[in-house]
């Protein structure tokens, strides 16, 4: 950030009055920008034993796998987010479930929240930004393409539970962007 | 949102080419400003059956009551705001326990998270952005007095879900940002 938002002056990196942390502030009308964490939701869907993935038509991680996702858009839910995700990514109807996972990926200032997910009907297709759509059996996910250590640890743990038959929530904390590892 | 904060342009609002929203677009130099929801972190934290509630002394909702709670930072877990809230407000150490609600207030572009926990060793104070920091039975919480429907939502589902022995999450969605009532 170089610029007011407000007034077009220059913004300045100090901490104002009676705060904590150092902002954004206005050289000129004193306005200060507020940065924080940014949401990230996405679904798990699941349609007769296997999983919805696509694989990425954008960076970062283009060509990489991943489930539907995307950042949360103003005026929308939780729910509604990752909903619209699979509608916009995998041309998908999704029937959103039980709270799976949220990951803290704190060098990116995000929170990724997923959700369990039905593939209502079955049906799905190739969204703008997917390269292709495929329902996959758990024991073909490939592991070594999928695109963000997020995706991976809310995979692993949906089908943990699934295994386990019981729906828990989970929390990660991840000090890196892109990895292999999903911890 | 009037001018970039990338170059200093003004900005006009209209839907990039393969967008499906309007956004802040800079005149000049094409960047796009994208406004997701800002994420509010809290805790009810408890001690020997009773409740610590703050009483407001900012805007908005000066002079009301609730749990310590405020905008999660970049490079913090939710956990982690929620126990830096809880030692600005009311000068408390907190262990954070598990995930009690999320809200979804709409027309304020939040999400609100609130977590149970626990006030450990019992002590605390007025922080500078309370009035008043004080230890409440349940029977004596000012239901009348208490700054904001997510935090009357977050503390009624505590003591029901505490009343039954029991620790589950609740969502809800809210479409006014102020009021009397929880939902």
């Amino acid at each position: 950030m170089k610029f007011c938002a407000d007034c077009g002056g220059s913004v300045s990196i100090r901490t104002p009055p009676g705060d904590h942390l150092p902002r954004y502030v206005c050289d000129r009308c004193g306005t200060v920008h507020y940065e924080n964490p940014r949401l990230i939701v996405g679904c798990v869907p699941e349609h007769e034993g296997r999983i919805l993935l696509c694989k990425r038509a954008i960076e970062p991680r283009r060509g990489y796998w991943t489930v539907p996702a995307g950042f949360m858009e103003n005026g929308e839910t939780l729910q509604q987010a990752a909903a619209r995700e699979s509608r916009e990514e995998a041309l998908a109807a999704v029937e959103i479930g039980s709270l799976l996972s949220i990951v803290h990926v704190l060098p990116a200032h995000q929170v990724h929240v997923y959700f369990r997910a039905r593939l209502a009907g079955g049906g799905f297709g190739v969204g703008p930004e997917s390269l292709a759509v495929e329902l996959v059996h758990p024991a073909s996910i490939p592991w070594s393409e999928i695109a963000f250590p997020s995706t991976e640890f809310a995979l692993r743990r949906y089908l943990e539970d699934r295994a386990a038959a019981r729906e828990p929530y989970h929390f990660a904390e991840l000090t890196r962007r892109f990895a292999g590892a999903a911890e």
